[in-house]
């Protein structure tokens, strides 16, 4: 397997995890985000979409993190990413996509270029942005993981699935843009229940041949 | 089945798509987006994220459209909205996921809100994001779907699947925000085969029990 991808990117981060927990080595073919690479012809014959990660597999090339991990999942199942009941499942991808559809595209490298670039706004406005949006989505976690008799050590359970490999790096990016994480101690036990185990640890951006 | 939704929303749109292409029946409970009723007490003990839609079944109450569509595939298999091989599987969520997670977020209603209160865009410079996002969104889906041979009919074969199930409410939205979608014939071709069948017919927002 090759896993084209970014160190800093949290849809990288997240097939990095999901890799490590199904026990999966991997090539990493790093694309530099901020040096425009993701842009070139070389990767767009790779990603047509211009966005990383990228899975290769099997003569198969997929985009897009959550399909990438679902396909991990199909191909790998063990350990599970996923419940086997409908309505576990349904609860574990909907968490998922709260960071997946609700957080992350509104804080990605793109959206804070056309937000500087195209907007004007300076780092104190679109900081603010992000922080509006981080929280927003924290508090949405927080009220189903801190209410709901489902969450266990991790997000759904006392095993890490599929939320767990979503909210992590969702944290880690928060972090970085100074999000003040003190109202969502279900999430930050839950952060810390994830860097306990080495496939976290493994996957944390600092940790990519490719970091800075 | 009771589903919890907006006519004119992107999401819920896509939810009564899969219903109807499974033929489910389902009772429709409208929440009024702007008028905020998703952040009313009532409908924040349905849904603690205070989004739309909201699908009821057999006890259990499912947020995120991704979610409840892979929850239908799970008890009601028949018709599949997903290939049964792995790579299919991948491509056609990947497909799905460049309307869920890189178009839609950026053009929903809490984003337009924000652009406008917040940073205070007026109606073109809101318009310009919009139709920004969504052109980005097009051309990586036109790209695909001109160039790789599983598109058929559909997006993936000659049947609808969850990758038609999220295009087609994304050109509903595309057009209201006037987005030329003259770039992107095979978007547009597709958008047309769904629109052949009554399944999506009936799901159109004008054609909802909550339409203005």
């Amino acid at each position: 397997m090759r896993l084209y991808g970014y160190f800093r990117s949290g849809t990288s981060h997240r097939v990095r995890i999901a890799l490590n927990l199904k026990g999966l080595t991997y090539e990493t073919v790093p694309v530099h985000l901020l040096k425009g690479e993701q842009r070139q012809e070389s990767y767009l014959a790779v990603n047509p979409q211009g966005l990383v990660p990228t899975l290769e597999h099997d003569g198969t090339r997929i985009g897009q993190s959550l399909a990438i991990i679902e396909y991990l999942e199909r191909i790998h199942p063990e350990p599970p990413l996923l419940p086997k009941d409908p309505a576990g499942q349904a609860r574990v991808r909907a968490l998922a996509l709260i960071c997946a559809c609700d957080m992350h595209p509104l804080g990605n490298l793109r959206v804070l270029q056309y937000l500087k670039n195209v907007l004007g706004l300076d780092q104190e406005a679109r900081d603010a942005w992000c922080r509006h949006w981080m929280a927003t989505g924290f508090e949405a976690l927080e009220a189903r993981l801190a209410g709901e008799p489902e969450t266990g050590r991790f997000c759904h359970g006392d095993a890490p699935t599929l939320a767990d490999v979503c909210l992590v790096p969702q944290v880690v990016g928060a972090q970085r843009w100074g999000t003040d994480l003190g109202p969502y101690p279900t999430v930050r036990r839950i952060f810390d229940a994830g860097m306990a185990l080495d496939a976290f640890v493994r996957a944390m951006p600092a940790s990519q041949p490719d970091a800075a």
